[in-house]
C-alpha cells in the first residue's frame, strides 16, 4: 500500500496526535521526563495502514496497545526532528491539530538544544504546554547536564 | 481552505461515515425508509474543514449534531449516486472503510433501479447490510410502486 503525502494529512487531521508526555523520573536532573512521540492508532483490522505510514517514514514501530487497539508510533528524537516534522512543515495540517503540531515543535527544538534539561528551559516547555507541571528538583551542580 | 482529493480520502478514512439507516416508517409501502447518508462529524473547533468539504463537493450540508459536535452530511440521492460514489470510487479508501463504502455503493445502486421498495430488493439490501430487519408490510398491489 503506497500512500500519498496528502492522505496522511488527512489521516493524521482525523487519527493522529502530537503527543508530549511529562512524567515523574528521579532519576533525571529535573525530575522529569519529557517524552514527544507521533502516534496514529487503529484497530487491528487497519493495521495495514500503521505499516504503511511506518513504511512511508522510513522510522517508527507499530506496537499492540491494547486488546484490538495497534499504534503506529515515533519516539527516536533524531526521527521526529529530521523526519516527522519536516514533514508536516512542508504539508499543513488543516484542522487544529496543526497547533498540537506547532507546540510538539517548539518543545522538540529546546529539547535539540537540551533547555529541557535546566528549569527555564523546563518552565518554557510547560508553558508551551499549558501544563501546571512544576520542578520537583534540581541537582545543586547546575553544570550537570547529563541526564535526560 | 482548498483541499486536495488524496486529503479527503485520508481524512474520510479516518473520520468519514458511509451510513444507511433502515427506520420503520408506516406511510412507506414496504414498511421501512432506508437512508443512505456520507457523514464526515468534527468538534465545532474544526468545523471549517466540513464547509471545506461542503465546497469542495458543491454538495450536502453542515448541521449542528449536539453540544459541540457538528456534521458534513450528503444525503439527497442524486448527490450520492453523482458525486459522492464517484469520488470514492476514483480514489480508493485504504481502509476497511472502503469495505463499508462499497456496501453503500451497493444498496444506492440497488435503491436507484427502485429495488428497495419490493420485498426481494428490501431482502437484497439488508443481507447487503447484513441486518436482520423483516419485512412489517407489503401492500397487497405490486404494481403500486410510488412511495420511498
Amino acid at each position: 500500500m503506497n500512500l500519498q503525502a496528502q492522505y496522511i494529512v488527512g489521516f493524521t487531521d482525523g487519527e493522529g496526535c502530537f503527543h508530549v508526555s511529562v512524567s515523574k523520573q528521579s532519576s533525571y536532573k529535573i525530575g522529569y521526563q519529557i517524552l514527544p512521540e507521533f502516534i496514529v492508532t487503529q484497530h487491528k483490522r487497519d493495521i495495514k495502514i500503521l505499516y504503511a505510514l511506518k513504511s512511508y517514514f522510513k522510522c517508527g514501530v507499530v506496537r499492540h496497545n491494547n486488546k484490538n487497539v495497534y499504534s503506529y508510533r515515533v519516539r527516536k528524537r533524531d526521527h521526529l526532528v529530521n523526519i516527522i516534522v519536516p514533514f508536516f512543515e512542508k504539508h499543513t495540517l488543516k484542522t487544529l491539530k496543526n497547533v498540537d503540531f506547532r507546540k510538539f515543535r517548539k518543545v522538540l527544538l529546546l529539547m535539540e538544544k537540551s533547555e529541557h534539561l535546566n528549569p527555564v528551559g523546563f518552565e518554557k516547555i510547560m508553558n508551551i504546554l499549558e501544563r501546571k507541571t512544576k520542578l520537583l528538583k534540581i541537582e545543586s551542580d547546575p553544570s550537570r547536564n547529563t541526564m535526560g
